[in-house]
């Protein structure tokens, strides 16, 4: 095999049959690359750091069996990489058995803890005097039960043929609609192309702990039509007083509002730090508000050539 | 005279004697320049719209003589001008009285009608009992005292002179440290180079009387750190929810953070209009916002094509 | 005449035959008021401070023959007077000759200096040769006339009988649709009741000229779902850094939007006049924004005292 | 024992040894109340809300080892609970091993996943070959270590006792200063009162997901001078366009601009849920900004009344 044919080598969050490998086989042209299951968030970053893996998937918001805070912090902080796409997966569990077992033989019940809470009513509805088993991932749980040491697993359906295990029920989990977002990795590189329905990760650092703050930076997209759809503020680590925010906005660092608004933050916050754009997962097409279109700021910057130049 | 060495021709509200002329008299250069005085600020100003005067001097603020609303209207509705200039003269009157006149003969006091309430507390103390007489200027008013027609005119003491009065009284103003604005304008043309202690004036017209305007206006130029110095809404006489904002603001349109809130007003506007950057006559150094100098926006520039091509 | 019946007394600036006379006429009861005309704005408004007269009526905004800045001026510094009521004058005018006399045979036009801008386009029309001449009002043009020192005034077509001249030309004006905003002001009181379509009219007093202080302002309005239909910044005489702000806005003092909104401002600025609440003159009812009715603010100040005291 | 000196109840995230229970034992008068550990989160809070438990303590923020998302999810959508008092603690781990065991001989390491990329660099440079093994709660590892599982856990040194462990390497940690927030919760209650030094905590849910509400949100605040130390956005499980945001503010219900703000939020958002105010366990006196003290809204309210009254 050439050089040229070599499949990529994608690291994500294993063991393999975790939420996280269902996210990276959604991906255009997954079945060509190599995977490469790692214990922990940071490992398979450090791991696209290193170059020992060409792309990474994991998980980002409302994970069902990863760090978020991890993935945030690590982005935020680490080694900068690069989000270029972004997978959604319906929050829905399968009770994986081993063959034979019916819910009225449950005693046990593994999964990653952050599954456990996310199915707690059906649990306490269909086997109420089951216990609750801690795994480090859903597939650890998944082998865990096919191992005999516990009866039942909190996991994808897609488990059940890697560890032999049967589905006794499907669909599982309290609140309806909930999705879990993952996202693609690479080591930085040029985004990809502005699609029209794009998303773009960011963080901002906030040297100090001055009131307003956040409102300025809000502000700064505001101004220019820009819609958030996530913020967390979290520690830097460098004490009680010193914030990130971390925020992801409608729009492509191309687009002329987004490449302004990033300007504007680059110049009032202590650090920026630019994760990504990259296409939406929902294809929702944001509405562009009035003025601020691309035509909008070429025309506005004509005009302004004008002003300076010579006449009216 | 060859064209090279022909004078400027200067219009300004007259008659000799005003305010107006005064302001004229401190523009560099003015001993030199042909003196056309006229009747009203319309006249004046297409006056220099026609080209029968290189430049023209009006009242903008506060005056004293000329109708402030009548200049703000013309320069954001009229055919388009442009300020390069400001001058600001104290707002204080002299009492101008034919050779002989004393304080109780007077019977009959005559002013423009602007200059009445600015001078009526000293008036109602020095000369209970005198009648107010309007008159179109107040260098008519002195014309009319030295005619024999009225008693005393307020007028500025450099008028004294020139109709042959004497100065009974000086330095009168109501209110300390007042001061009347005027603007020196010309035909559109290169704005004057930036100094650092620049005025911008601009015009904003909203197109539908939405809640808000004002608000998203002001803070295209809050998010940028530039202050304003004057602001008055005006409707634009098509009809009653149809408004203008004249506004002036610290730095000159070649600095980029003035020019990026331009953009931004016009982007958001109905309509702007540009009406000049000139230096300020007062010549106070504006503090520059953290953030906001040129070259913070050249940094930032750099840092968005980093983002947008490649690496971060 | 007893006490109980003596007719109320209002002054207004005349003479007779001005447009504020007009505005006068047509206040409910205005038949059976005494009219006091008197020469300037600051001598109408003494007079009702002093008790001369029981209300007073002058020019707010877009005046044909008051001043204005003064109107403002006097209401924000001078002793505090309430509005309690507007009204609302087309900007038109008449062309006002002794009979007999045609247009060919004008050679002078009177008028008040703020008319003549707003009829020049129609008097280059109409009679190009003509010279204007000032007068202190509209009617002293008229009286001018009459007396056969001018050929024809600008006033309105009431003033014609008045002055035995006829009505050569109406409907003048070079604006279509332009209105004078006067309103009617009495001695400190209890606002009229709110009618659902009000105005409030308040000034804020900015002590220090920090960047920013207006968009504190209007942000306090704005948070409240309040709009502005007219603001001005004014030199409050105190030096060119000291402001103050007057502002017009869709409500009523005992709407608790607006009473909370005029609260903040109370808090933030050097100092805040109210000048009153009072029926809009075109009687608008402005869209009240999701949250902000009086019935919000109660449920919410309920809600709070559940907070506080105990429970959910 | 009568019911008057039963002990109060708390339940806590266990078992013995964790993080959450150093920090309910820092609480005042902790030393007489029974202990309840629990397995997770909810299963603390659920004890709360039955009543089996009189209060409980979880995890906030930048936890070690609960899951913080889900404690937030938990206490803004599930039955409601207060806050009534935080513990900061510093992220610490001591390594502790079977008496005897050196650096050299430790081939796996056990931890809550959430403290493993807290120590990650730590472990990397002192015992590089180590593989790292998940556990439900470092405590649990500790148990593990016990049992001869493992070799090393990560854990608090004050759990070294409870287990027969030695601490082998101390104050571990690769951020300085990091410190995990805890909190005490209560069933619905009167708030402590005010010490000028709190921290309130509430809820704000968007209906819909429009462009803004997150700036009209913190709007309510900055308006009212109230800086934010925590802001977390969260979806609600009811689809992906709907938003909680969790934040956490200076300052206690019972202070008027606190009051004010509250009202705002419930007045312009789809539900807002009180979380509870709290002495902050820093201890930082915040600045109150200029007009917002209680005294100001208290003089404001006052005027207000004046001026719906009567007279100014």
């Amino acid at each position: 095999m050439t050089a040229e044919t070599r499949p990529e080598r994608y690291a994500y969050l294993g063991p393999q049959g975790t939420f996280t490998e269902a996210a990276l086989m959604s991906l255009p042209g997954a079945a060509d690359v190599e995977q490469l299951p790692l214990a922990t968030v940071p490992a398979v970053l450090d791991a696209l750091r290193r170059g020992d893996a060409d792309s990474a998937v994991v998980a980002l918001e409302n994970s069902v069996e990863g760090s978020v805070p991890t993935t945030l912090d690590e982005l935020a902080t680490g080694e900068p990489l690069r989000i270029v796409a972004e997978v959604h997966l319906p929050v829905s569990f399968a009770l994986l058995v081993r063959p034979g077992t019916a819910l009225a033989d449950i005693k046990t019940v593994a999964s990653h803890p952050i599954a456990q809470p996310q199915c707690r009513r059906w649990l306490a509805e269909n086997v109420p005097d089951a216990e609750w088993r801690a795994a480090t991932s859903n597939a650890e749980a998944a082998q865990h039960v096919a191992d005999g040491h516990y009866d039942a697993a909190l996991a994808g359906s897609f488990a059940a043929a890697r560890y032999g295990l049967a589905v006794l029920a499907e669909d599982i989990h309290d609140v309806a609609d909930a999705v879990t977002r993952f996202v693609q990795l690479r080591r930085p590189c040029t985004p990809p192309p502005a699609t029209g329905m794009d998303r773009t990760s960011v963080v901002a650092f906030i040297g100090e702990d001055h009131p307003g703050a956040l409102l300025e930076i809000l502000t700064e997209f505001s101004v220019r039509g820009i819609n958030l759809s996530l913020i967390q503020s979290r520690p830097t680590g460098a004490g009680l007083g010193s914030y990130l925010f971390w925020m992801d906005l409608e729009g492509h660092v191309d687009d002329a509002r987004v490449g302004e608004a990033l300007m504007g933050l680059r110049r009032i916050c202590a650090d920026v730090r630019f994760i990504g754009s990259y296409p939406r997962a929902d294809r929702v097409r944001p509405e562009i508000r009035r003025g601020t279109h691309d035509a909008d700021f070429t025309e506005a910057a004509a005009w302004l050539t004008t002003l300076r130049t010579a006449h009216p």
